[in-house]
């Protein structure tokens, strides 16, 4: 890339903690049985368990977050059910129909600001188990959100709560999906920790890639068998890494110390700072989002300048004077390079 | 059923036209091939060709609708692709999800009274191929619309034309289902005949189930080479019949002699009868539809009183007060049978 | 067809049986409710009920044989289990991928004239349980076999009772598909009567199509609790008649009187005079078949000469000089035709 | 693992060459954009055309192997096709059922050693295109091998030049599983080089998990017009790694300065050595195999004794006395590693 660009086009640009490439480095020429039977993977599974408070939890690695997404949803679903989720839900969008590809529809339900609430999906339930030929129609099976959502905001304790309370009243697992979790633990304003995770979900999974790790994610089933067969499941689904213990030894590491509750501070910080100097420059944010995931409203000649100097994701066209971008930090941003961001971006306001 | 119950639920009540019932009975102990390679299938296709002044369509015959639906959508969408349509249609909502157990996104545009625009059509393809990373979106594929809708409103020409040549500047087909189409060609304010859907359209299907067959649907390729080896797709998806003829006997019945363009007219006829006698008793409609379903707003004391005489569809609750409820007259509906339920529904607001 | 030819390629080639087209054209102008809640699939259902000698059984109509098997199969299986069957079974081999399209293998093992043993599918399930790492595999989830076979064979009592035990044994739904039934229960060397396979199966269908019915198969589940929501899962598949009355009507007409037991006779009587005929004329049957189904090799020149006279399906080449065809009869097959037929035959061993 | 044990179970139980490692190291904290769209994944790409001498050469990477054949099958296929394998192939047996969950039916032809034969997928293929009922079957639309296949063996240059020759002429595609491609490179008996591949195959993937990376596997389209979309397609499958630059940066690595035409050579030495002195030693092997993996057939009492030094997989019974176990070695086996197995190979015979 450019010398003089500045990188806030994603949190995944960087590869991983310096820590896991180490233990990486250390443990190369080791031998160690496939398929997630190593001695990495017990080890970073008790250590999610302990993490977590719930001993019985099966944990399951996987590689990207899609593919987690897919086989879990296919895992939980029955052949004719459905996954509720919200329209700018991951697995609604972005997904290229991998939900689909398995067989199962995606009920999308219209959130707010990436939430979806408690009585949309209540709401939904029991339309679906009231009056007229609902067996005509895809049975809604479990319900999908996202901590923090795309849009980077957070569901409160109360109101994970409230959607797991609704859920297990209609007796439908509630799913997770995680992917930037990092960045939700470390929020100030973010009050769901794991324990409440596992007390509150059915399944749920604990981001790696875009949190710390080269790649990979850490699927929590507070109580296994809800998903008989998984392994199976899972190499069906193309998702089962040979050499299993490549994820498990970077759990193992991101979850020694209190790693991964620590690793995403500083992409908080880089964005609270961010944020301020967008609010003080006089620019307007789509909507306000208290993690990694900053959301500028642009007018077009102001895009086009900052888009010499700065990477940043286009998001969607407000009207057609102005435009939404996204602007990530991550949990390698530093200090300097949001120093210098922020001065990029107060040019053409100055 | 109950004497003197009226039976308005739905259009398929009753079984097949008399001369359809001849026919069957006159060819029972013939010996034909079967797979719809039989005589009779090769004179419905030559009159199906016929009607729609399209000499080289390639002609194929369904049991039912979703069956139809399901295979030609398969068969039009390459594996990564989905299938524009409005939210309220059929392969949205009560196909139990047959077109993603076939691995396809629906992909769900808001409509109009049942209607997609062609505006809604170009700008979700615009957008789709606007900026952004559209790679992982599902790609869209195909146009899915119902002529009648699943509210019995109707396309003009002129709106079919606009939607057609929406999808012939992206390059997808355009796929009519016409579940209903002989009520469609039975009504009055109708400008879009048979001719008009094999030019305008990639793939439709002519329906019978609901238009006088037994059972039936025959779908219309104007251009065959559009989708290769469909046979084999057919019987893949379950929906070879062994005894083909029966269908092509069917549909050669209901093209001779011009009988499926009148066979909706009794239905018609007591729409308008009965939607004018709702007018004059102060219903309201939930909107107009033009051809053989009737969407009337019900108080709830007014839906108690009248289901003890009546039998219709429930549609969707309006408030707490109100229910909406479907009335469907058919090929068969008598003026007697109009005239019955006029006076039920006379009486709660007499 | 062309006067003078001889149909014997297949059992499907007449219409339906007087009876049935009698009771079609009765009730033609009734209203009934759609998808199978009428009345008369309700009558249909307590007559199989009562001639499977199971009260409980859950009865489903479908409109043909691979859609049969596509649905019962994915509803009895999970996502990850595979069906076993013969090699030759119809789901291997004629269904042009209809299992494999809801996700599903087929674990083929290799039966003999047509019928698996109880032995071979007790050493494939011993073996899966066995060393070795099996959880990289299809997990077989069912056994599928035919009776008949799609040779004419025939499983006796004992047969079927030991590939019961061993699917008991093993906790696997065992499920007979049944399309030619009549011919076994019409056949003096059968044993397996409707009780017995209610008795000792998880699921089977009744075949209409091939034995009288203008089309339409009855599925048997003796504990309906096996598959759950049902219902939706065939209509996703795109399986469910909208005028379920006309299946229903069908199998009332067969089930009335004892109707399907008799009405595979007249096949087996015309069978079994063929049959005579051919070892009496000189010709080899590639194996002995009992029931409707005579596979005949004939020389080259012999296949040639009858040709003119006489259809038939080919089966398959035996060796460059000798070929192998069906000739099959049927419930429509009359005394004179097999007379005819085996006048035909005879001429060229004249 | 226990010091002690002598392992030799598979070709994935290392890390990665060190300087894959090194390379990992190096470039960790650089920012790269995702989805393989970085300057590694371009640099290796570049490296892998000139290996294969083919410029025009799309080149996709991916995760592991069942991942990238489910992929690449689902590309190359239309949705009515399924893919000829040996019935030992690992599609066929040993990736729990990933080709039928994209819809498709594994063709099983019996192989010998692991191969198939031209003359075998010609049989195939004509008797499909012969005469009788082929579109109520699935159609072949390509074919899989493995090179070394499953059980070591090697096609010859000259036998898949007429594999490739056959696929032609019937206008079908040939995929090649290259899992193990760098001990077939390595192996002195192999005739076919990366060149050769390119030539005669549709696609090929060239194996990076058991071959010295991390993990990763390369796909080589000659002609990437072969499969539209392809990227989509990944993502939909779930197998589109966000950090591409951890592949390409891998495979850089493994086609700088030729190392992957070197990197098997130790696992060949090693397994050379060892098959001389099993020979001496007076064992069977179940059948020869030039490359890294060794069959051998033990008493069931050597099995027991050698299990507590040893481990190896187990293959099959191969009667009731005698196992067959499968010893394989690895780029990172070393002559010391090898001399211990023999040592304690020979204790039990000595």
């Amino acid at each position: 890339m450019n010398a003089g660009i500045l990188h806030f086009a994603s949190d995944y640009m960087e590869g991983a903690h310096p820590e896991i490439m180490r233990r990486l480095a250390e443990t190369n020429l080791e031998k160690t049985p496939g398929y997630g039977t190593d001695r990495y993977c017990a080890m970073a599974g008790e250590k999610i368990r302990a993490a977590c408070d719930c001993r019985g939890a099966a944990i399951h690695f996987f590689v990207g977050g899609t593919q987690t997404n897919a086989t879990v949803v296919d895992g939980l679903l029955k052949s004719y059910q459905g996954v509720i989720a919200a329209s700018t839900g991951h697995i609604s969008v972005h997904e290229a129909g991998a939900i689909e590809f398995g067989g199962h529809k995606v009920l999308s339900l219209r959130g707010e600001n990436g939430k979806l609430s408690s009585k949309s999906i209540d709401a939904y339930l029991k339309d679906f188990l009231g009056d007229g030929n609902r067996d005509h129609m895809v049975q809604p099976g479990m319900a999908y959100i996202s901590q923090p959502t795309e849009y980077g905001t957070l569901y409160s304790l109360e109101e994970l709560a409230a959607i797991s309370g609704v859920c297990r009243d209609h007796g439908i697992p509630l799913y997770v999906d995680g992917a930037r979790l990092a960045y939700a633990l470390a929020c100030p304003e973010n009050d769901v920790g794991l324990p409440d995770l596992a007390r509150l979900c059915d399944a749920f999974y604990i981001g790696g890639t875009k949190c710390g790790a080269l790649f990979g994610e850490a699927v929590v089933i507070p109580n296994p068998r809800l998903i008989p067969h998984f392994f199976t499941i899972i190499k069906q689904h193309g998702a089962l890494l040979a050499k299993g213990r490549v994820l498990g030894l970077q759990f193992d590491a991101l979850f020694a110390d209190g790693l991964y509750a620590r690793i995403g501070k500083p992409a908080i910080d880089a964005a609270d700072k961010i944020r301020a100097a967008l609010e003080k420059a006089g620019y307007a944010q789509h909507f306000r989002s208290p993690t990694n995931q900053i959301f500028v409203v642009l007018e077009n000649r102001e895009l086009e300048e900052l888009s010499k100097r700065l990477e940043f994701s286009f998001w969607e066209k407000k009207d057609e004077a102005h435009t939404v971008v996204r602007i990530a930090t991550s949990w390698a941003t530093t200090g300097e390079e949001a120093d210098d961001l922020i001065a990029a971006l107060s040019s053409p306001r100055a």
